[in-house]
């Protein structure tokens, strides 16, 4: 892939220097405070899901719309991917009636690694199988810098469902980019493909250290839903239960990418406490994903 | 539940005093005139339907778009409701996102009950299961004001499929408050739980009486469509036949919520007729769909 | 049907004068130039998809929003349709609610006849079963009239699955009319009702003589998938191969109404050839949808 930052499209945080990362969160703050910005004329962005979404889907549509932009809506069921269109002819439609930017979530990993050569509006990534989710990422970032105004020095534990998630491993990286001490915990054959660069700790020791714990949805729908155990069980061994979170360091913070499964990943009261900020990474959605359109429209 | 009416939410017109019906009605007048109000600021709302709905949802986006909000039409089927997230949690997204009130149908009854207290922002009940249906009460009552200038004195048969309806219900019991007299009409075993308010006359004697024929819609899907009569029936024994027609009084009107089961209510030329009032009462829920969305957005 | 142009709406080429139709591509190609057009007040059109489409009803939507139409995006499988809604009555619906125009696919043959007789907003046919499809002949003859600035002396050939198709029909007559010349090319058996009035050649003679090569989609969906040959066996005697366009006219162009069935109608890398004009028809599918909705909105 070349010049990636030139066309201004959004694939994977691993492709951006940490400098672009910052300057993202920077915009992003500052649209977090409520800045408006909207482009010189009328601009029109699709939004192409494959797979169900409520945040990822709907903040996108309110920052578009905070923006001032024309929004299509693309629902793959009732389109011509039912007499059998690919994603390159489908995204192409669009291109060619005037759209200059798409979002898209699809099931496959890496679904853009071609298209992105047939095409020449931005591509922005909202989630690509059990691939990247650069947009996911960066609101988690903006959370914690907005709580700890740096990343250097902190304690970051990512907790749970991290097999084979490049989501987690680019959210690991990213933190580890900006200065950030990452840990991990959970199930050990949860683990596959990080031990080698972070440090498993036990679910209990790793608590104690973490400034911030990030606990990860269980995704029951990507993994054919085999859990060894039960959701008590799996809630007692590796959940925040409301016990463990008497234990947590007094500033550390949770976050969750949602949807939450309550009482496995965490106490369902935890949701609400007040060291979570899993509304708070919502709200910052929508920010980030200002941010990320606007980079995508301005040339 | 207390103070509804700080909040600005709509759950049922059981919860409203007369005088907050009165005044409600006077705006979705004044609307029903063109009035123009907006918001000083851009302001969101999500549509939440679990349900099947034509009028009820569109004329909803009428009302918001003609006030200026920006509209999230939310898709159940589509959404991390698949994945299991809760209403409330699909609620508290919304509110996390940016959104300033909900309209949302779903086929729980009172599945409000809980929820407001968990949410901050204003929700109004486009339909609970076989509760109410708080905004199709408020524009067959402004149906009827703009008729009859008032609801003393006025006989209201409500005809049909009651049974168990709290839609029937509430309308029947704010048609008494504000002065009517209501009557019902239909077979014996459709009346249960109406029977000791209201007067149960037979199908014609009941018309002769109307100065409004409020004529239900059969609910095949909400109770499991066994009817014990064939459509026709039904339609000759407590159907508004054409030869009915002829014998209501000279000004009574006809209304019905649709969708009709034309020729099984009514006879399909009568949805048309002089006396019908079906496509005002569609007009009619626009205007009071915005005067219930500038109550929940203005504090 | 009586002074179908009166109501400004759109039905099927073959009820427009000649004239008409060159006043349409007139205002459609101010569009493609950047005109800009609004209604002085707002006003809202919906569309009624009630078979999947991807091209149709995207560019209607963007054509809509670049006019400052208030759109209603209307799902049939989540609307009151599901409780037997008559398309009637769902349109009556959207009348009594304020829209002003709708536009409908639907898989029914003229489902317009009767509908027409009822409601009195325009009607724009997006499409119905194998019957007109208008606004897809009006671009096919824009973006040939860009191309050759005129049909006289022209020869045109419409390949491949016509079968009992009157978009075929109508569009092979609108071309007649303005001028051209038409020539039919493919299976014989999908010739039925054509070769009266065309000549049927075989494809390489066709190829040979042909300004503008306009390729139609095979509609699988419609004639219950089958077919005799198997897509290399169709592609090698009917298709547009690589090798068959090396013969074609120095200045002839392709066209083909998409989704395209790669290296079925024609070689995939053919799709994006310097002749080939299908983006060109997506991106004059919005410019002539503007200019179809202003003649259905002012009067």
């Amino acid at each position: 892939m070349n010049e990636p930052q030139l066309r201004q499209e959004l694939l994977s945080l691993d492709l951006l220097p940490v400098s672009e990362i910052t300057t993202l969160l920077e915009e992003a703050e500052t649209f977090s405070y409520g800045k408006s910005w909207r482009g010189e004329t009328e601009q029109f962005v699709a939004n192409l899901f494959f797979e169900p979404s409520t945040r990822t889907r709907y903040s996108f549509e309110v920052a578009e719309k905070k923006l001032g932009l024309e929004v299509l809506s693309f629902d793959a069921k009732h389109s011509s991917v039912q007499k059998g269109e690919t994603l390159l002819d489908t995204v192409k439609t669009f291109e060619a009636i005037g759209v200059e930017a798409v979002v898209i979530r699809h099931p496959e990993n890496e679904y853009y690694h071609d298209l992105r050569e047939h095409v020449s509006i931005p591509i922005i990534n909202a989630g690509d199988g059990s691939g990247h989710h650069p947009t996911q990422s960066l609101l988690d970032l903006l959370t914690i810098q907005q709580e700890f105004g740096q990343f250097a020095g902190l304690t970051v534990v990512i907790a749970g469902d991290l097999r084979h998630s490049r989501v987690a491993r680019s959210n690991a990286r990213a933190l580890k980019r900006l200065g950030a001490d990452v840990r991990i915990a959970g199930p050990a054959e949860w683990m596959a493909g990080f031990t080698d660069e972070y440090d498993h700790l036990p679910f209990d020791e790793a608590l104690g250290q973490a400034d911030v714990m990030m606990l990860l949805r269980i995704q029951h729908e990507r993994h054919g839903g085999g859990m060894r155990w039960s959701k008590e069980e799996y809630h007692r061994q590796y959940g925040l239960t409301l016990e463990r979170e008497t234990r947590m360091k007094k500033e550390a913070i949770i976050l969750h990418p949602g949807p939450v499964n309550r009482d496995v990943e965490l106490a369902s009261e935890l949701v609400e406490a007040k060291r979570s900020r899993i509304f708070k990474q919502m709200k910052n959605g929508v920010a980030v994903r200002q941010a990320v359109l606007k980079r995508a429209l301005t040339r």
